[in-house]
């Protein structure tokens, strides 16, 4: 049988959430996010959070969360700076723009963008004589971990925030991933310590464990009238227990980070079973996508029993490609995905 | 123990609904509706539709479903027609708006547009000699069911969409609570004559037995360009199979009208009770909303057991209210409700 | 010859203007306002308001004006109310909603609104239970003259503002004929009294004697990063200096108002000599435009001399027209209007 | 007395222009483009453009235009390519995105796009699996001459208009100081030519001996509905005959060019005065704007008799500036300005 290891959003949900979704399905709460399980479910957040003062809102995707968010935090004259490679620049169809807002890009390194290149951009906007006219930089995006599985550091990212509030600009975290961020053994940083490093972040659900949902935290009086926006950007789920439940369920005993915590580990088991078999990581990334640049006769042998992305578009000898697992991914997929490999290596498919 | 009327999004799916999701929750199928749920769905929907060439897509909710199908029916000098209550006009934050959109308004009957007074504002528009300098009317919006419950017969829908035809602009029909409507004793209409007699409509899930998930139909070529379109929205479910499954649930074997049948016929027992009660209807509706205006120390005693909505704001002596009923509501929850009105009528609560 | 009245836009500019353009024209100034035209202008500006505190920006256009200080007073989230006959809800092709703001409407009583309807639909907004999904009044447009030349009393204009200090939103006048108000023997206010009762205004130069342009008036701090949303708006001219010239000569002697009052005592005239030939004005305006209903006949007769505008569209036996007078119209087109008038009506021209 | 060579725009209008104001300025004429001078100066310019069957339109400034024509061209899903360095990716305070409206963007090789680099961005694009969620790219912007100065040959032109051509999308032509470009001894093109290589383009009147104003030639039905929308965008000048005036002053008898080749003579005087003093341009710019980097005394000391523009910021010990010549500039400001030039080298400034 296939195996799909393409993205991290191909099954539903972790089953203890199914399980929570069906014994309440019949109550009958208030709407758009005035329920009981909302309630619960900003507590738990909170206490996971370390600060009983974050306000915490939830929506349904990322692409919504972000331009929502991006939206509340920016003036109509300000843009929002992010890596050229961010999801935001790149895979949002131009949500961003669509609110009006320009994205204002920096270079990026492995999907990272770097503290002194972020302070140099808006040093030298302000050092232009012509800045009346120009976006000002409004806001800093960055994602944890990034498109590109790499995670920053505590001190990346205190170098960011130190930054940000130099300028007095905020800094949002896209933490669609979140979860295979934070589970990572190359992690420094907890989820409290990053709350604090930034203005506003969001926790994705939809990737770990909930069959949809983003949560997002922010520091007190940092979005302001944000539940009109959020309705006005479509983002306003009716039924707004199901998210409510989801995170509370989520966040209940830690069941949030173990999932993570298990596909971070079979990725891990993934890319040292590629290195061995001679295809060392693109990117070395210690989160739940990994990146390899392959031969393409290989991919398509691997191809016959597994499908992954090809990452950018196919070379003419040799393609990245991407494997992402999930915390529904099983361990004796890795190992048949490995088995693949190794005998690809021997007898590759044969180019049509 | 308290009943709710307040709206028809209160509880979760049909059971059949949840069982679906629970069955097919580990299956890995690919995102963004390149699933065979959503395939499955479409050709189900196309078959209820009564028209094999029509294009299908699912989005999320409400709001975003009309602020995109809008989005995508306008050019950038255009405006939506819509009665002066409509859901568009009044209760989506400006989503129109804030995609750029004027929303023209039309004098309300009850919810409903005038073939009329949509052709007579057309003719207007264009004999003034300053409608360059105008939004022009580019679509006309209407919901079926209305805002109010009420429903436009075949008769007035075929007027209407004769006047679109002539001007050359789209007809939309925002169906959040299709099913209700096409349930009704009182419609004369069927689903492929509403498809037959629009350009675009959707049919709701969210209010009419699926967790969320709005299902769009539209004539072939209506929507071009839908898919970044919808990205750009934020209105592009990972999981878009969620959305599949549950349309081909609802849809499988007219499942979908007959939970809608049952619902409004518990709103019509309703709406009689208050009638025998000595409280006709505000408006005489056939579907799942019922409206009456009630003295407050009436109101005040219902809802010592039961919650429903203000419609508008609260009056000095009497008070226009609002019950809902849905696929979920029980003929006892009504019966106690009626036998709290008979009550209340005799013992009126006192005023605090 | 034939004499044109269809509006206030038909000449060039005052004959001082030119000689300024003309006297400077070869002179080196920085361009987008940093120039010492424009500072002597808004010297000037500031002194006619009667505060030294006050910003003055010069744009070209009064849509754009319009469009740019709405954006610049509004959240996302909020919509401006406006009578529905409003230049911005009718003849501004939707510049308004192109950058994402709602226009809410108000009764219009011959142009204007009236602050108990304005405060009742403040107070109705924040007690419907439902206005977290509604566009928040964030501020309230109004047109001093209005589009039908009437004028708010000074009481009247007391009344809106405390409604809007009251409610915390901005009071934002469209001026684009302030000088043809301001001038009117019906008026009682002045200029200071009309900035000290709004929060922003816009005085309007294109139809008052310039070339081209409106001159904003803001209170300190009320217009935040006004510069870099001008020139977003492309309302930013790259010689500024024409605009600083060209209020820089109206202010500087009350050659504004001089010129305003010609037009309106003109005007006046030009109303009693319809008033005698048995056309008593459909408006009774004070200011330089005038309304009457007349046969079509009559309307027939005298285009065969003169021009004016069809208001809304033609009746099938009367129709009502508009007469705008401007400071370049001479005493003797309105004698010759009203000879024609006089003409007309003894013998009307015959129908094609 | 002070030099100015900080930009085209800091004098009026060529003295014809404004004698022609000064003759007509009491002559009554319609509003919004629609009197004798206006279809006068169409008229001419397609003349000028070789080609009857174009459509031309009068703007009043060059953010205004571009954001209006770029709106006209994209559909809502589709963003404009350019170059990293254009005016509408930098210095239009993001007027693009504020339509709605990504900037997608092309490596600047001293301004200009490469032909190759463009078809490989759009061949890119549709090869890419998730294009779907990417902004497409709908339209090619480029300028002539360039942000630094830099001419297109037809060679290059044909090549951008080929791959526009094959890909089906637009190709638009920033002509802000196009007289600057086609009157350039470097110059293969001549406007018919240009006009032939492209979908539309802004032949530009502010920089180039107008008081202000852009004409926009368009092939016929490449902008549709665009009156409303120069209406929405505030773009729509309500006494058009002052532009259709001065563009039919401009090209009546050759003057544009005539005065365009003047300024860019003495811009190559200026450039081979500075080489000879031993400063070769920073780019080889045969237009009207010529660039240098200076060591900061030289420009300290220049800075005493002639403005000028930094270019970018300043640097430690060298900078890059701008010196800017237009229609009204004087060879023996040049002259003076050389003179200085020699006696800076000689004997710089002291730092402060």
């Amino acid at each position: 049988m296939m195996k799909h290891f393409d993205t991290d959003y191909m099954e539903g949900a972790h089953p203890m959430v199914m399980q929570r979704l069906l014994e309440t399905n019949l109550e009958q709460t208030p709407g758009y996010g005035a329920d009981d399980y909302c309630l619960q479910a900003k507590a738990l957040v909170r206490k996971a959070c370390g600060d009983e003062s974050v306000d915490v809102h939830f929506l349904v995707g990322g692409t919504q969360t972000n331009a929502t968010v991006i939206d509340a935090l920016l003036s109509r004259h300000e843009g929002v700076l992010a890596a050229t490679t961010a999801h935001i620049n790149v895979h949002e169809s131009g949500a961003v723009e669509a609110s009006g807002h320009k994205v204002l890009t920096l270079p990026s390194h492995e999907g990272k963008v770097d503290a002194g290149e972020v302070r140099a951009y808006i040093d030298g906007f302000y050092a232009d004589d012509t800045c009346g006219h120009m976006v000002a930089p409004g806001m800093l995006y960055i994602s944890y971990p990034t498109e590109y599985g790499t995670l920053y550091t505590k001190r990346e990212l205190a170098g960011l925030h130190a930054v940000c509030r130099d300028a007095n600009i905020a800094l949002y975290i896209d933490g669609a991933r979140m979860g295979y961020g934070l589970a990572s053994d190359a992690a420094d940083l907890t989820l409290p310590e990053l709350v604090g490093l930034c203005d506003v972040c969001y926790i994705g659900g939809t990737k770990v464990g909930a069959l949809f949902g983003e949560c997002v935290v922010a520091h007190a009086g940092r979005l302001k009238h944000f539940f009109p926006l959020v309705k006005q950007h479509g983002a306003l789920l009716a039924k707004g227990r199901l998210l409510g439940l989801q995170f509370a369920t989520l966040f209940a005993d830690g069941l949030y980070l173990r999932i993570a915590r298990r596909a971070v580990e079979l990725a891990v088991k993934l890319k040292e079973g590629f290195r061995k078999n001679g295809y060392p990581p693109h990117i070395d990334s210690f989160t739940n996508q990994q990146f390899f640049t392959l031969p393409n006769d290989v991919i398509d042998a691997l191809r016959q029993t597994a499908t992954f992305e090809t990452w950018g578009s196919r070379g003419d000898t040799d393609t990245t490609v991407r494997f992402v697992t999930s915390w529904a991914t099983r361990e004796e997929d890795i190992d048949e995905l490995l088995r693949g490999l190794s005998h690809a290596r021997r007898s590759p498919a044969k180019r049509g």
